[in-house]
């Protein structure tokens, strides 16, 4: 059993990894780390759990933890991980990194959209774990840095579509939609449920930090600038999250040819399942599992491609790709875990 | 007092028209029919209009209601109008009316998309009844072709920088989420309430009849031809309508420049509302009223400029935008009727 | 025109008051007054009002606010009306306050539940502020407790049965439902959107403050100790009540007694509406109104009867209902700015 | 591996026994029946599950299913398993019911409530399938009768307290909550998004069959009749069930008696989580889950015992529940298959 320590249990994220893990088959929970519920059950905070994780949350202190686990997850807001994860590494510990401190290569860019970056060299060795697309590289990983969930959401169906070059990087557009828990687990008045509920709107629009993100990993699959228009809004749910991606097709490119690369790229990747032609994927139907359902049209009078993902935010958009990517990291069966079987309704 | 019906009363659109001209101070409701409840009082299908609205529903017949009301609304699926329409001009009435009947200037187009069309001949004096863009066409029309609500939230922000060629009118894409009423009361498996809800999806992925009705004016618009990629989304909420609008800025075109063309254009408009410079519209905040709220944001590193609209879909998409119609019709005051003043939460 | 005073106004009970009476007829808003917005806008905390009401949000000042405005309501967490409403009273101005502050008229039995009671001696003079039973007391009045919006929901049904005596005091059970936002504005965990969505729970189970305030109401109507079991649930709902109440019947009460009591004691309510026999009031059918829609029905085989009640909780719960007080303090037609027709959907 | 067959899989009860059955250790699943969907994959019609459940539905034959399946579960409108379940037995199947066609012990009652019964020779010999109550007599049936989904809710709070005599008989009230998946999967007007969104109301007032299901077992544990005042009500959301109990304490009884009789009746059952002191259970907290979550509250000032019990309609009120009685008669462990760690959000 791997030994298996979170940092930072306590935000969704961090609970999404326990809820998962005490389920994981090769995995023993043996840390919790919280800075909020230092002292407190786990259960305590989460009731759903009682019964099922009866651990109690403790204060980070890397010499403590690091004798209890050999891998880590931090769960934890960007700006912590790149003084914690210099402590894991130098213990001999691997680590995947939820924030987005280590996702982007260029630190200029980092710095540009987050704070100053006090972990630099640490940049190049981080793997980005966007799990299909650098497997390879994920199996050799000690440090990976997940993907946000706008970019898993974004960029799976994007990529095998660019590296074809069976569409355009110009005109790019994502307009992306996300349930409330990609906000957090702390109270503001932006997730307050009046302020949500019966409520759709656009937010930080063409201003969000998940932007350069994708825009590095598509420059990189599609080996030139790639700009992306990207507008995230709120949805009035809990979970889950869909992306209606615009691309423009190179020209003789057909829906043959769409579904052909899609099927043949994905055909081994067991997290993502792309839709009947004419389905349509639905956040429902990917609710607390690590899928990524993808589906597709070809708007052949305009010319256009309109691709759809849907994932659950929490789970292939944070947790659930996490664990894959530690999964790989240790050998194990890619879904060890993460075969939860989703609910019908 | 004017003597208005509803034809198609007891319907979702149906019924926020009675809603309105329940408290309209110019209109007295004097016949509602209905297909499904003749002889049933109108409260007991809408427990919350008891104590309000006393009337009792009847059988479309065109000579009894015609003597009791100089204005209809008809609220019905497509291709009932088409029958009905006609009897109710013959005899000198003027009609609104909310389904696509007549909203397609080329007979060609609709049967494409609906069915042969039975009454040609009006479609020529049919006024599109997009309010802010025809009123005054519409002060002269005997007969309205009500717009879509999808039409409506697309329209209302691209027709003005068409009008004024801030943009192209290449590489537009709108993408369009609303909410379940404006799939109407009859029930079914797509509204079912847990199928909807901690759902979002597509649907009727650039195949969605409100395409060509868009088209269809923004080609008027911009005086050439429009392509739109437009794809509809479902909200798991009640009522209200976002547009999400992506279009490529002319060369040279600064942001104030599209500010001041949105200004400019609706600064006499009292159901048309410009956000504050980064504000964006919220389905909430337009909820129950005749309110478009229109936002907008100029992504220059990308040259793409981003617009939102937001309506709700049963008064500014429907029923609303019909009485404002009316309104003009009648020599009203435009917002008669209209001045519900919205839930701050 | 009255000109009148929000203190407090950006709450959502404040906010609601400031929908109403901004479109009261005989009501001029002279000054809203916030701790947190001062000089801010008010449409820029509600852009639902943008349009409809310009003003702008000062401190609480007595000398300023009183030269402004000859009647106030004031909207604030309990405790700081106490210090406020003498300053009003001192100037003359007559004033509901929408908090606990005023309605328990014994001291002791407010500070058991809230703290020390800091002007005792206008409790003697302020009237309890539920309408349809202190309607005289009201007219006099310059001081209003308006009730809690469970009181409201609990009262109304049951004072008529108590008067009558055609119910047993013994072994009332009161299960009450409230939408969300009966929490108020301020953001917290337990009103966080994930927190509450796709979750019922009960909390102060038996230890909620409406409850002595219930028995206060319950013991006066009915001339003797009424104990009340009082259990209040939170439902993912933005807006609305309903309290389900169980009580014995006296020996040989019928159904057509209860039923006439009802309708009899109502019979000159406007915003009461006792439904028709088998009906049941829903919180969609009140949503926005002022109305408190009862439902009954007599369980002959268990010799109980289940009465229900729905309103909207910042409605009849709150400001409308001190609106409606307002109204009859200051002679005009009672439901001036309140006959609001209800949304059908 | 126990060869289990699903008939009537494609409601939202039976898909739910595909959702837990397809990942339970020591099952396969070998048919599943549908009336509409025959020839149909499961997954077109729940598309969540594709990639997991491969089958195809089938027409009820009992001949062809009892071939491939040596335990049935029936899923279907009560009627149906009158006919069916004898079949099963003849071919010596053992059957869990999901329908209340072998609920009641007495046939004049279910025919009072129900329709007349075709297979009253088996009410004998059928079990009632509370679990925790019933685990003696589960071991040992051919057929079960599984409990309706507000029995269970209401039954295990009490059960230990009725049998222990420390409360009242008299005076029992039950106030329920539903999620919309309990109405099932057939669309009507009740069910419809627009219609259960934002609304709370009750429905069947005292008058829901379940009530002398109920009062069925409650005499049976009391030894003694037990009247049950009982209003069910619909909550919006999709899952959950809460039922809000109470009941009048034996003089003299303590909160401690009560708490200890609740964990000592419950030590040993897996399904059933006691709350800690102040404690109340959330439909949330056991959504996908078998658990009971039981809370309760002594009112000591008004003499009065409040009991909570939340559990999930589909799992623990239908099909989970279900599984948990398949695992006993089949000596597998209680919980196989029902391991399911619940979502922390």
């Amino acid at each position: 059993m791997l030994r298996v320590g979170i940092i930072g249990a306590t935000g969704y994220a961090g609970a999404e990894l326990v809820r998962i893990l005490a389920g994981h088959p090769h995995v023993e929970l043996t840390t919790l780390t919280s800075r909020q519920y230092v002292s407190e059950r786990f259960d305590a905070i989460y009731p759903a759990l009682r019964g099922v994780v009866d651990m109690v949350c403790e204060a980070y202190n890397p010499d403590v933890i690091c004798d209890k686990a050999d891998f880590f997850f931090t769960a934890l807001p960007h700006k912590l991980p790149m003084a914690y994860v210099p402590e894991l590494l130098a213990r001999d510990k691997r680590v995947v990194d939820l924030s987005a401190d280590f996702r982007i290569k260029d630190a200029a860019v980092y710095e540009a959209h987050y704070q100053p970056h006090t972990a630099k060299d640490l940049l190049a060795q981080a793997v980005y774990g966007l799990t299909e697309i650098y497997r390879e590289q994920i199996k050799a990983a000690v440090l990976i840095g997940n993907p946000g969930c706008y970019p898993t959401s974004v960029l799976l169906p994007l990529a095998p579509l660019l590296r074809a070059d069976l569409i355009d990087g110009e005109h790019l557009v994502a307009d992306s939609k996300s349930g409330v828990s990609g906000a957090g687990r702390a109270p503001s008045l932006g997730t307050h449920y009046c302020e949500v509920n019966e409520s759709y709107r656009a937010y930080k629009v063409a201003t969000h930090r998940h932007n350069p993100e994708m825009e590095q990993i598509l420059t990189e699959q599609a080996q030139k600038p790639v700009p992306l228009v990207f507008v995230p809004h709120l949805v009035p749910m809990s979970r889950g999250m869909l992306s209606t991606i615009y691309a423009v097709v190179r020209p003789g490119v057909s829906a043959a040819d769409i579904r052909a690369c899609l099927h043949d790229f994905y055909k081994d990747a067991p997290c993502v399942r792309i839709c009947p032609d004419g389905g349509v994927p639905d956040t429902r139907n990917v609710r607390g599992t690590n899928f990524c359902d993808i589906g597709w049209h070809l708007d052949e009078k305009r010319n256009r491609l309109i691709l759809m993902a849907a994932i659950d935010n929490l789970v292939k958009g944070a947790a659930g790709q996490a664990v894959q990517n530690m999964n790989i990291m240790a050998g194990f069966d890619e879904i060890a875990g993460l075969d939860h079987v989703p609910y019908p309704v």
